[in-house]
């Protein structure tokens, strides 16, 4: 007897935006493992008799925490659990889901991946803004901000992400975008290409800052709060519409 | 008294995409405008009342078509509607969304954006992979196959689509991905790239298919069936897992 591992994407943190499919994979759930950005009112859906396990990031160093879910994830499926593993956003992107499926084929354990809403289309919506344009903004691109270290990843290709006639999404870039910018500077790109910085979405602190790729990093150089799940929109769309 | 549109994203297609947030606008809304790719049974959650009108691309030529629907949208909401804008995957990738707004602002008419589930997720989740992998995948990036003309768009940016560290999902790309992937080749792009392409996502005749670029390429070279809606992943994660 063996379990099954359903990756549910739980979407940015509004509850709201969880999809249909998501509140029914957390009804029939046995088990949820769950980050701390994926909690809250989502948890909710869960039945009475599901086990919520937090194995959120805050939870000792980096590495330790990834070789413990995946210890945990094999071990619930193992007893034949339904197990819901929650994920943040939609589960493909920028999540590590490659090293938790790893582990369960070598385990011999089923799994599907239930896809949700990235953040950012949440940060696009929640300003207001489309991520493409015709014509002019047709390319749309993600990348991280932060390597398995927190630093800015090594051998960007430059020529794609300082092209004006992209929407670039940098996910978890809080820390390394004064960087970022300056190289994209760097490469060509105008320091007044506009930017929205959009963090804690779907939460009550939520906060959109509209700016210049040099004026956000010039913000965010000095700022030095707790680092909070941010995305960083740049592109000409990210000046939004004149009001 | 002005009304109110709510642009809705309605996922690719499985009804169970919908969020929860998506469906609530659908039960309060007087007004619902859809596209083809969204109807069916998301066309469910709409109250008895609603007034359902379909504003689908087969309904006559494109540019008749936007002009036509982006009248209805604002003699709708002039009449104090709340109206639903229903648009497929999600409403800012590659949805003319902003075409629609822009119409509203001139009108003076107020908008918001509930952000969904864009296709590149679900065909990456059908086929069970992530659209990232640390190191090897770093940069996720959308594009779209077609212009308004129907052909492959021109001064698409080679140095970031044929990137091996990069997933791509071409967006609207089945008539013209012969011509891509020749593209993609002589920027020296490998023929032997991993793709995926997907189909009719969510629906009853929903097809995976696994390739190279160079395969796909010449499979839907000979494709001669009708044009459907149809995503296709490349890059190494398209691949997938060994049986």
């Amino acid at each position: 007897m063996s379990g099954f591992v359903s990756f549910v994407s739980a979407g940015p943190g509004d509850p709201e935006l969880l999809t249909l499919k998501a509140a029914s994979r957390l009804r029939a759930a046995d088990v949820v493992l769950y980050d701390d950005l994926a909690s809250g009112a989502i948890l909710d859906h869960a039945g009475e008799r599901a086990n919520l396990v937090a194995v959120g990031k805050r939870a000792g160093r980096q590495s330790t925490r990834q070789q413990h879910l995946n210890r945990l994830l094999v071990d619930y499926a193992a007893t034949g659990a339904r197990v819901v593993r929650l994920k943040s956003g939609d589960a493909g992107i920028f999540g590590r889901l490659e090293e938790e499926i790893e582990m369960l084929r070598a385990a011999g354990i089923g799994y599907e991946i239930v896809p949700g809403v990235t953040s950012a289309c949440v940060a696009a919506a929640q300003a207001g803004i489309p991520l493409s344009r015709r014509c002019t903004s047709r390319r749309v691109q993600f990348v991280t901000g932060a390597d398995a270290s927190g630093q800015l990843p090594a051998n960007l290709n430059w020529g794609a992400l300082a092209d004006p006639e992209s929407t670039t999404v940098v996910y978890m870039g809080k820390r390394t975008f004064p960087l970022l910018a300056a190289k994209l500077i760097e490469h060509g790109m105008s320091a007044d290409t506009p930017a929205l910085f959009a963090e804690s979405l779907g939460h009550a602190e939520e906060r959109l800052v509209r700016s210049t790729i040099a004026g956000l990093a010039e913000q965010l150089g000095q700022d030095t709060g707790a680092t909070t799940a941010a995305v960083i929109l740049f592109g000409a769309l990210a000046g939004g519409y004149p009001r």
